[in-house]
């Protein structure tokens, strides 16, 4: 059990519309962003417009201030006295941009011609007071979306990272989103009429030679890595974000799962982006389409942004009056025939992308708006669920189809064993409000086994509806012995005539997203002795734990930002703890190396697996130390009774493009039941086995081990992840450490590790 | 001023006695350490005894019980049912240890054959029984100090941390020390008689292949890496420290400094570590010698531990009834006379070396019981300092010497400007309790140039002294003109005859440990107002700060286990806040590639500097825009009046050695005056040119900006430090980053940043 719905109806199983915001930008805009083209943009179908905060003018005017300051130094004597040169406030000339109600639906653009990482202290002076400028006019304007473009060379990424930590600072409701190409340069010239900042330091400013320097081609995971610095020295701040420009060619898909993963608020199509289809319209490539489709997953996808592809149209009336613009050659040839061509063909092209998008997998509609949301995973030993939560569990389309066919495998199995006439014992512990007692009897009744079935459940509540179905449901039919009891307590079936006997099969669903994380070895250990010592089965038989390591922004950035008591913790770091959540957001880190046909393969490790039942000589020993007659070597002191059920592993994961780890994605799989006659019953929640063993089951979602401080990534590094299950006598908590690793020349070298998280204080109550 | 005695009479600059515990140790003790033994030992001069916890009875009955279960595993047809074998509880011929009040001067020793990071489950599962049975049991007899042999394997370090950790759990006072080698491997034998377990796991289980694996000789730093693992996983815990095995070859100084940064405790001397003398008596080289001084001079010195150096001989009257041991040959050769022989001769030498541990630096005698103690920088601004303070700082042997020769300088320069016969005008701004003043009227008196002094103050309380001192000082006489103001609102010098007139030269001591951090540069615009504007000169003229990259997990270690309350901060971050701290068990990461004949030079790097008086233009400029007639460009959207006041920087340090950056070392230099004949007077803390500049200046202490999260730098790496000295018009602070790097192949490659620190919460009010 894994996901908590909070009890409201959230559950929506329907396809959800997709949503997509687009807006229309262009690098050099002509027309002054009024009123009237905004609502001449709504008109055509766009959203929103982007527009300059400033004007030809301001750029004219600071042009001559730096010019002037030049100037007074060349007279100078003594330079150092001459002070840096102010930037004097907005003229209305300066801008075009005025407080209206209809500027929320405007991106702000701050001037692209400025350079923030000038390694040259005055063009960097000069950049900064533009910036600052342009950010508080347009926050006092009431435009909280301000795109500024990413930093000019990547030395001067932590200077540039420190004006956007300070300008957001500016406005309480400012959302900056840095314009970054997905690796290499901008297709987008900013610089086009030649007085960007950055060229006139060039000319005045030699920078100081680091002796090593020297230039280097751009790297893959360049622009990346400048996002990286930029949001880690603003501290994960939720108000920067991404302005991602889709290049013509995508990079690899390893790249576009990183960028994926990141917080890409714009999604930036410039005109290069599309191709022409053979009638000479606008189109995605297949590649680009179904990247726009993860990004319209999301739980808040990204607004799209057109760029250069073609001015707003005028009013209808204007088209009627024939003031269409030139069409370029291939819209004229769309226009051979006599209806009026599409003034705005990308943005067409867009909503009809949105109209017909695929349908989306089970797990995603089931789990619509829960996508990243972080929940502390449930404590159903110590906590009585509500029936919503049950309610929710039991619409799922796979699990119990699977649990029936686990059982009607065990029947026949056992049938051969026992022979005929001989009823079978069949007790579902924890049965909840009943949906395993429903397919064991169905599973009776299409096997044709008789059984006599036990429904053992502690809940008070659950126990109320039980006795209800056995009174009421057909299928039940009053034959269910319905007992209300702590599976551990449960003394165990009576024979008819009165005698204390065994129980043949045990069905039970204690499973979490970590398989043990809710205690099901620690459940199932203190069932067994109601099971048949000889030919007694479990379901499930066995189970496993798996992880592997991501990276998640999105969550660390929430987690980052939460209060410990906003996640019902009253002890413990929150930090420190593992999280249920439907990881959307994030990546992979370590991957089998891929083409570009196949999918990403993560590499996911078994951390370690429980079988039941258990040696009794094991369980007799457990007891014992529970009892004090050996009180020796307890792991921590205490009486060591459940020592068995602690575990612990240790894994290298290969990482081959350099990332941030934030912590580990954990899933869990199960044998339900594997027959004599070969056939296993398997659920997955796995990414690698899950399609091939239990598609389209919704129960589960993953479990997430964050990392106090994100762990860097060179390229080709190694993970080390050791992982410990500790119990003491009272409760089993998990521990985790990540190292990180290179190797150069055969040698290992350590380049980093975590501390040691544990979630003791926070463990799970036995 | 930096340092802050809290008032006490802490000022002690005599040398303190050397304080050397010396405990003796036997790899392979024979005697049971009973009360007896103990008194023997500490008649003849040791401080305490090692003592085994468990008996080689209690080896065996291990070594038994893990028999039974191998021959058991082996009988059975499934082993994974047989379960885990428990070591029973001691037996009292298990141990000999007992609870008595002596105790307190033993250091149990846990079993030297056990493995607790075995790759084995078996061994290691044993190995734990053993160590938290023991660790408890030397706990419960009242024995805190307890030493365990370090990971048998690298491999199985966190394994063997996560243990170590657990057991800290077992006893509040417990204090567990961690017996290392300083590379490669321990020179004591500790598995004589061939029943470690490790050698019993690798003839029963072959560990899982790594197919990238390899055999590779142990690395220099390979010891201190372990150690870095472990007390990393245990969070720094101040009751987990090193015993460090000192070899007989002292590996290279890089390492001994990255030790003595160490939190070790016990400082073990193996026979082996001894020289012979010509004499044949046990002696260390002069090396030796030299690390045991720098051990010895920390506030809490390590305990030194004399391995197999002989055993504890038997009382006086059994040295008379001619009992004594055998004589080695070596010893032997020394009892050719009749007088008897020392038994104890390594002891004796320790003793010895005790009685003669050179003096102490000046700064070392001043700053005793000061050392790595964390203070909070003083706000001379908007607090008084009390007399103490005051006398604390004027008790510094070269500050004040420095400053009256930089009065002399400037008194003979002026006077060839002036002429003769001009009385020149001296202020001594920020005066205290005025030894400033004094030094400016000697100045004077010995130049024979006659001043017009004035004492400037904003302290009532210094105000009064002042006023007492200028009538009763016989050098001040009545002729200073005290004044109670701030400098920054004083209205400057009145000539005889009644009308404002200028300054000449200006004399305050504003600095503090990072030059600029009590705002010098901020109070020093403030009056420059009054300084003559073409011949006016400030002492001191200028000052630059300084910083280099640091290792010290003491400070680390301290802050980590702090409440914020307990450090005075009502607001801001712990972490993001220099501190002001004797820096003494630290370790430079950046230093010049070093002989053994060379001391090591760190790389201090110049951050910023500032210089007096500034143009008068600037501070027109920042007076328009404080006046808000000029608005623009505000760095955090203020006026900006301040900002010319605003720094920053960016430097790269290689770092040889792979270590652990906990912050950053920050230091200053400052030119009093440099006078026309070429001549310079300057005070400087910066490690590289203090001994040049102003050797045994004890006024300051350095400055400490610590790291949130340590860096892990592997070997040859290189680290990016950008540091801001930011200013809005209330406040100055500071701002640190640091990135890691390194060089593959002519290419940086990055491999971790620290978040942005800041102390804007906690800045210095103007």
């Amino acid at each position: 059990m894994a996901v908590d719905m909070n009890g409201s109806g959230a559950y929506a199983p329907d396809e959800p519309a997709t949503i997509m915001y687009i807006g229309q930008h262009e690098t050099q805009r002509k027309d002054s962003v009024t009123g009237e083209l905004l609502s001449r943009a709504q008109s055509v179908g766009y959203d929103m417009l982007t527009a300059p905060i400033t004007t030809s003018h301001f750029q004219s005017r600071v042009l001559a201030t730096l010019q002037e300051h030049v100037n007074a130094l060349g007279d100078s004597s003594r330079p150092e006295s001459v002070p840096l040169p102010l930037i004097s406030p907005l003229l209305p000339v300066d801008t075009d941009l005025t407080p209206e109600p209809s500027n929320s639906s405007l991106i702000a653009i701050t001037s692209p011609w400025i350079d923030l990482a000038s390694p040259d202290p005055l063009i960097a002076h000069i950049s900064r007071q533009v910036f600052n400028l342009e950010v508080a006019y347009a926050a006092f304007c009431g435009i909280n979306n301000v795109m500024v473009h990413g930093p000019v060379s990547a030395d001067g990424t932590t200077q540039y990272a420190r004006t956007v930590l300070e300008a957001l600072g500016l406005g309480p409701y400012l959302q900056l989103h840095v314009l970054l190409p997905m690796s290499g340069e901008l297709e987008q010239d900013v610089s086009a009429d030649g007085t960007h900042l950055a060229e006139l330091a060039r000319e005045r400013y030699t920078a100081p030679v680091d002796e090593d320097e020297e230039e280097s081609e751009p790297e893959l995971y360049g622009s990346w890595e400048a996002w990286n610095a930029i949001r880690t020295m603003c501290n994960y701040s939720s108000r920067l974000t991404i302005a991602l420009e889709i290049p013509r060619q995508l990079p690899p898909l390893n790249l576009q799962s990183r960028w994926h993963s990141e917080p890409v608020r714009l999604l930036v199509l410039p005109r290069t982006s599309f191709l022409r289809n053979a009638k000479g319209y606008p189109v995605l490539a297949k590649m680009h389409q179904q990247y726009l489709t993860r990004f319209l997953r999301l739980r808040f996808p990204p607004w799209v942004i057109l760029s250069d592809v073609g001015p707003i149209p005028p009013n209808d009336q204007d088209v009627v009056n024939g003031h269409l613009p030139e069409p370029t050659p291939a819209e004229a040839a769309t226009t051979a025939n006599d209806k009026p061509k599409d003034p705005v063909p990308h943005l067409r092209y867009l909503r009809h992308q949105q109209q017909t998008q695929p349908s989306r997998p089970p797990i995603e509609r089931f789990g619509q708006g829960y996508q990243d949301y972080l929940q502390s995973p449930l404590q159903p030993l110590t906590d009585n669920l509500e029936s919503i939560t049950y309610e929710v569990f039991e619409k799922d389309p796979v699990k119990y189809e699977w649990y029936e066919r686990a059982v009607a495998l065990a029947l026949k199995d056992l049938r051969e064993t026992l022979g005929e006439g001989v009823p079978i014992v069949i007790a579902v512990v924890g049965a909840g409000r009943g949906p395993l007692v429903t397919r064991v009897l169905q599973a009776s009744s299409k096997t044709g086994i008789t059984v006599k079935c036990y429904a053992v459940e502690k809940n008070p509540n659950a126990h109320v509806l039980l006795q209800r179905r056995n009174a009421t449901d057909a299928l039940w039919n009053g034959k269910v012995t319905v007992v209300k009891s702590d599976m551990r307590s449960w003394p165990g079936h009576i024979t008819s005539t009165g005698e204390a006997g065994k129980v043949d099969i045990l069905v039970s669903e204690l499973l979490g997203s970590f398989a043990d994380n809710e205690l099901s070895p620690e459940c199932l250990d203190g069932v067994q002795h109601v099971l048949h010592l000889e030919h007694g089965i479990n379901i499930p038989q066995s189970y496993t734990t798996h992880f592997t390591p991501i990276a998640t922004s999105k969550l660390y950035s929430d987690l980052l930002s939460r209060a410990s008591t906003d996640l019902n913790m009253t002890i413990g770091d929150k930090w420190e703890l593992p999280y249920v959540v439907m990881l959307h957001q994030f990546d992979f880190l370590s991957v089998q190396p891929t083409t570009e046909e196949d999918p990403r393969t993560p590499d996911v490790k078994e951390a370690w697996s429980f079988s039941h039942p258990i040696s009794p000589a094991i369980l007799e020993q457990a007891s014992k130390r529970a009892g004090g007659t050996t009180d020796a070597g307890g792991w921590v002191g205490g009486d060591g009774s459940n020592e068995h059920n602690a575990r612990s592993c240790k894994f290298t994961f290969a990482c081959q493009d350099r990332g941030i780890c934030h912590g580990l994605g954990g899933y869990f799989e199960t044998v339900l039941y594997a027959s004599s006659s070969g056939q296993k019953v398997e659920l997955s929640t796995n990414p690698v086995t899950m399609e091939e063993k239990s598609k389209d089951m919704i129960s589960w979602f993953p479990i997430f081990f964050p990392l106090k401080t994100p762990l860097y990534l060179p390229d080709n590094a190694e993970m080390e992840v050791s992982m410990w299950r500790q119990t003491d006598d009272r409760k089993v908590w998990y521990e985790w450490v990540i190292e990180v690793y290179e190797r150069v020349g055969g040698k290992r070298k350590k380049l980093g590790m975590s501390e040691l998280h544990t979630s003791r204080k926070n463990g799970c109550l036995m």
